[in-house]
């Protein structure tokens, strides 16, 4: 394993982009009901004008605004009253100069008329009279056929991860299947004779696998699924039928584990036993996460994760997290808050530096606080919300600094 | 319909606790895999330590620390070698001063040993002599038992939202199992004559049920479970059945729509139809969403959400949110970030007032920009990341002030 070769991060990005740029995310049409947080694979286009009819926004009556130019309470306009619009339903009614008619908030106003009188400023004198005491602009209290959404505007684009907004502007315009980025299929590898599954018995010398349940619940959290998972012990033969398996159900495959030289050799030559590119990254000018292996194989990528959970989820985020986003053209929604920083940080020259900080709030502010611990422990990770980045050409970071916190 | 007896957001929250103290969710015990963002509904104790042994983090060899003392590259330390340690398994070796064993990184330090030195300052000068070149201090590139949790700690808090972090610190423990609140049920029930479903044909005056699908996918997001929908015409009978289905089924009933005068009518009686206390919430000082509606029937919630997507949305989130955070006691993951303002914005006097905002980076920091237009556009809401509030009390923002942007 050759580790003199180190990339930066903004290097091995592109090394993976430019070695997968065959490679494609497979798209499905679901029901809008089920697309929250899903990655739309189409641009959509209104094919209809909301709304369709000029509305009212409130409960009054709808007249033409001129007529109303001057009135007051103590001289109010007055109109003659034409009965009702009824809620829902059509009306081919037309108010001429004088008129006035009774529209419901979200009822279709008559043509003719081009503003609503709030019941509060208006009054019956009989069935058929209306005083109006308070002038109205044109178009007031309405909103007016496409103004909420014109027919051939672009709504949502391509790249969106759905929010519940978004889904209701879908039902707005009718549209109840979109098309969207199936979630990528990963399969998770943890590899080592020490590593032994939840419900294994714990004997001395092993420890579980926390790896693989945290980078599976950070993979269905990001938008993912996992389609399997494995734990294999240090053996060349029992690695690559895994990975072959793994080849054959999922897009993405992760080999996590392997922080002695002794697996990081077994999963390279693994990775390059596929008659493919074979591991093209050994190793990344990242902290934590130097021990990263990216290869390619049968046209997809494989993953070699460090081993320590911080290490893992970090180049994870760092790497599999942006070529998914980048393939799914993602725009993303955010994940981050500025934050105060409490502490002085140096810098490592040359590595991209992350962070775990936890955030707190005193008097109003946020602040990053550091979370300390020896590298290999989960606490690190599992008592942290987050993590500041330092680029490889900062100088440290101090105390009182306004930083971004990005959450996992 | 009595509007006069508005109360404020925190009054509303008060009464909406008080009415509901003997409300509970219920509770289901789930694998740990199936537990991203569910609530946990019981304190994590640590059964074990992890590590159960004292493990190295690096590739090395176990020493006594002391034996290192003095070491350097000129003169360095000859320790006996006695083989190694193989991973992933229990060793009974015991290390005496002057004795040095390999061990891989995650693999059992022996007894007697307290650090390890890395093979890049170590040299094998024949297979039983070793030279240490740096010295060691005590603990160094180890982890001890219990360093990272300790057995009978309380590793994770009743309420926390899961996340992959907590999931990897509950792997590391063994707990395969763990209670949850149930996803909190809901129907939701949206009434008017011009509403219309999104599959049927929209005739003039009529209009999709947008707020039906926003509510639904905002739901889901913040980790409910939808288990009806109806679309219910301006009709008692009619009304008073999808609710009373809705009460059989779900935990939280909500009936959204009836912006106009006649529906919140009958919206009231029918949630006084049912035996309980009723209505006890008639209109809230918020901006917007004052129609809103709160009552109990048959010991469940029940809330009449104002017709305007943007309230719709709003008073979801004041209300229904908050009260499913405190029924569970959930301490809240953050989904907020802070903002410069980018607008000078006028304060509503007495009322708790929502802007919804776009967030946008410019030199590397987060602007927040108003999202206007008119009440009832869906497209207020869908062009808007998030919100800020002004508390009733405030005399409007300035252009310029940071504040907290609030995400769906």
């Amino acid at each position: 394993m050759d580790f003199f070769n180190v990339v930066s991060v903004e290097e091995g990005k592109k090394m993976m982009l430019e070695t997968f740029k065959e490679f494609n995310f497979e798209l499905e049409e679901i029901n809008i009901l089920d697309s929250i947080n899903r990655v739309l694979a189409e641009d959509i286009l209104a094919y209809n004008n909301v709304p369709e009819f000029n509305r009212s926004t409130v409960d009054g009556y709808a007249v033409k605004s001129s007529d109303t130019h001057g009135a007051s309470e103590s001289i109010p306009s007055f109109l003659s009253l034409l009965g009702e619009v009824r809620m829902g339903e059509n009306t081919d009614i037309k108010i001429s100069s004088g008129e006035a008619i009774y529209v419901p908030t979200g009822g279709m106003i008559p043509d003719g008329a081009d503003a609503v009188i709030m019941i509060e400023y208006a009054e019956k004198l009989d069935d058929s009279t209306l005083m109006a005491y308070k002038p109205l602009s044109c178009g007031e209290n309405t909103i007016l056929k496409g103004d909420d959404i014109k027919k051939g505007e672009k709504v949502i684009e391509k790249g969106k991860k759905l929010t519940p907004q978004d889904i209701g502007a879908l039902a707005a315009l009718g549209i109840s299947k979109i098309k969207v980025f199936k979630k990528p299929r990963f399969f998770i590898i943890s590899t080592g004779d020490e590593i032994v599954d939840i419900d294994e018995k714990l004997t001395m010398g092993k420890v579980r696998d926390i790896n693989g349940y945290a980078l599976y619940s950070l993979i269905v959290k990001l938008g993912g699924e996992v389609v399997g998972r494995s734990i294999v012990k240090d053996d060349f033969e029992l690695l690559r039928n895994s990975v072959e398996e793994a080849l054959f159900l999922s897009d993405i495959v992760i080999i996590s584990g392997g922080s002695s030289v002794g697996t990081r050799d077994y999963t390279s030559k693994v990775i390059n036993s596929f008659n493919g590119k074979g591991v093209f990254i050994h190793g990344v000018s990242i902290k934590p996460g130097k021990p990263t292996i990216i290869g390619e194989g049968k046209g997809k990528p494989i993953i070699g994760l460090p081993g320590h959970p911080v290490s893992s989820v970090i180049v994870f985020k760092v790497f599999i997290e942006y070529f998914m986003k980048y393939m799914m053209n993602v725009k993303e929604n955010i994940n981050k808050t500025t934050a105060i920083l409490d502490f002085n940080f140096p810098s490592s020259p040359g590595k991209e530096t992350y962070q775990m900080v936890n955030t707190i709030e005193r008097n109003g502010k946020t602040y990053a606080v550091p979370s300390f611990g020896k590298s290999g422990m989960i606490t690190l990770l599992s008592k942290s919300d987050g993590y500041i980045v330092l680029k490889p050409h900062e100088e440290g970071i101090s105390k009182g600094d306004v930083r971004e916190v990005y959450f996992l």
